[in-house]
């Protein structure tokens, strides 16, 4: 499929990797349950810690639970170049969403010692706490309180449905480390992730250079309009909560696809009261959310939206209450990172293509400190989030060899 | 508002009934919760049927639990003319539905008794059981195994949700009776309801003269995408199952308003999977119902429909299975009984219309035996089901008064 010349690291070894990794928190159906800050986290913490410390690297954990593994470079004085993931999964996760970039960013480490290369800048592999937020219910925790998006205290206090708080599950895991749980100097972030989307399998590219994060917007929707008997109630009479809500779940597809491949618009979420057969609808309770690469087209959305709805609810005869939960804006990834990914994926001869990133990912909070990048591999089906999520070797390869260029490129480079 | 010669029937005494039987099932916001054969209901029948018995009715009760409270006639050889309607309750019932039929039928006895009318024909009040069908669901149960629509076996077999059985709960309250529950030859059914919808109450008549019962089709609905995330999957990849839901909820509504003020579609009733804010829905099902007075109009609803909805499934890439639950023709009533309802709201000046039931009521079993018809009085705001159901005295009033006369009209009348 492609020219797999000057390819250094050892796609053998990183699959081993990922496959000794899934097997903590395997599920029955080939899939990962690796909740953050459990029993089941602390093995492969201190997997991913055993391995670090025997590729000779210097291991710290901050006061959030991040690990950070050095290696040292040639100037003690230059800025690490950082790159990583998180090994945290979702409740029914995958084997590779988080794992590929942390234990990539080790097959990285390996591939160095092998060849024996000191690098001029140091360098850290890193692995996020609670990446996914499914136990805590805030997703981009390690990276967020590292970066300063939430405060420590605030995270440390969140609760698990059992009532465990953060700081507890740190400590009883022990992962509260000594390190301040806080942005440092460094000279660049580079992250290898599965794309999670379909676009890159579906034009049959082996890396997607990410250019940066989607800006987006979220609402809460509630449609109120008025039970009322489905036998008895005349078309006139009708307030139906639900087929105002209807009407606008198509408004959001219709400004999605106004804005082409890559506009997004969802309504996933979405409850019917009373939801009986016979009943017409009284009140739906709903979630709107649009994204975008560009804030001026996230602000259009969010200046159309509630108009639009607003038509619609009132030829509807309902109340809309609509609340915007928040708005994010895009976050453009560094040129110069972006460039190290591109000619990484060139001098392997990858098909690559630029792609910006849909979902959340931990660098878009380090890309507010440090010059940022990614490298999306595909996987099958676009499917993540899933037991069923699938990549292959060759493309797991890839992005690692990819992530290599980038990184050793990087902490080589000539400073002015 | 109106003339109100000729009145007979006791409009306080009704409406003492009325408040009276509320106090049995009365819920804390002003509503009844009499579930059918309950000890709340059984002390609903000992009410009534002993109110019955100190009114000179003699009193028969059927295998189903079905009531029946004779009057005799002066011909005994005449068949009976019926009427009543049902005293057990929705969970959050109002005091009006069912009560208020079955409760002018006994102040149409009290009249005739203190006006010392002896008519040609006898005449039955009848309570026909669990007409709700909240509790074993099932609805219209007494009247159905009396019309032959269901077994008495199978109605004895049905449990409710702690596994008690309709024949253990019939002993348990001592109303399965020696009679044969079984239609017998009868003149005439009359049934007197709140219309539970607001055409009435909207056009200000005091008087539904209802001609019949609507035809309906039942659908239940699956359509199944793909899951994705919300973030990454471009609209190009999207199999969305809710835009699909919703352009079909449209659908639905639109195909009903093309009938006119005579057209019902409803989707009550919707469930999303995985129903996750930021995950593109896999899978949707929906109930999907129409209801039309004409069979025609529901048979080309039933051609329309699927073909429709599977264009909509196909454009958006979704699969739909759509499974048609049952299609009942329309009931239309008898010419004869609804001529007496119009004289006997005319008589007395009421303001009166024409009105197909779009709610299932004892009377549409009944009237595949029995020549039938039935009287709506108008509902505040079309609200039943509800706690919140209201009438005003003067409507019940009303509505007595019309079934009276439709009632002495009928078993007075010379037959040729």
């Amino acid at each position: 499929m492609t020219a797999q010349t000057n390819q250094r690291i050892d796609g053998k070894r990183l699959w081993d990797s990922l496959m000794s990794m899934a097997e903590i928190g395997a599920t029955p159906k080939g899939g990962v349950r690796r909740l953050t800050l459990t029993e089941v986290d602390r093995r492969g913490r201190d997997r991913f810690r055993a391995e670090c410390e025997a590729a000779g690297l210097a291991v710290r954990v901050d006061a959030i639970g991040n690990i950070f593994a050095r290696r040292p470079g040639r100037d003690p004085n230059r800025l690490p170049v950082l790159f990583g993931s998180h090994l945290d999964s979702q409740p029914s996760g995958g084997k590779y969403d988080g794992a590929l970039g942390v234990l990539a960013g080790l097959e990285v480490m390996h591939t160095l010692n092998d060849l024996g290369i000191v690098t001029e800048a140091p360098l850290e592999l890193v692995n996020w706490t609670d990446e996914e937020g499914s136990r805590f219910g805030h997703s981009l925790m390690g990276s967020g309180v590292w970066s300063g998006v939430f405060a420590l205290d605030k995270a440390y206090a969140l609760t698990d449905v059992e009532g465990v708080t953060v700081r507890t599950a740190l400590d009883g895991i022990g992962y509260r480390g000594g390190e301040p749980a806080a942005a440092f100097p460094a000279d660049a972030y580079f992250e290898l992730h599965i794309e999670q989307g379909p676009i890159l399998e579906r034009e049959a590219k082996q890396i997607g250079i990410v250019t940066g994060a989607q800006a987006m917007v979220w609402y809460d929707a509630v449609a109120i309009g008025q039970d009322s008997h489905a036998g008895t109630t005349p078309p006139s009479a009708r307030k139906d909560a639900l087929v105002c809500a209807a009407r606008i779940i198509d408004l959001v597809d219709r400004m999605m696809r106004a804005r082409g491949e890559d506009g997004r618009g969802t309504v996933g979420q979405l409850l019917v009261s009373p939801n009986s057969r016979n009943v017409v609808p009284g009140e739906v309770r709903f979630s709107v959310e649009f994204r975008h690469p560009s804030d001026a087209e996230v602000d259009r959305l969010d200046a159309q939206f509630p108009r639009e709805a607003g038509f619609i609810a009132r030829d509807c005869g309902v109340k809309l209450e609509l609340t915007q939960l928040f708005k994010i804006p895009a976050q453009p990834f560094d040129p110069g990172c972006i460039q190290l990914v591109r000619e990484g994926a060139a001098k392997l001869g990858y098909t690559a293509r630029e792609i910006v990133s849909g979902a959340g990912h931990d660098a878009v909070y380090v890309a507010r400190h440090v010059p940022t990048a990614m490298i999306f591999t595909p996987c099958k089906d676009g499917l993540s989030h899933n037991e069923a999520e699938s990549i292959e070797p060759e493309e797991a390869t890839a992005g690692a060899q990819v992530l290599f260029e980038a990184v050793v490129a990087r902490a080589s480079r000539v400073l002015a």
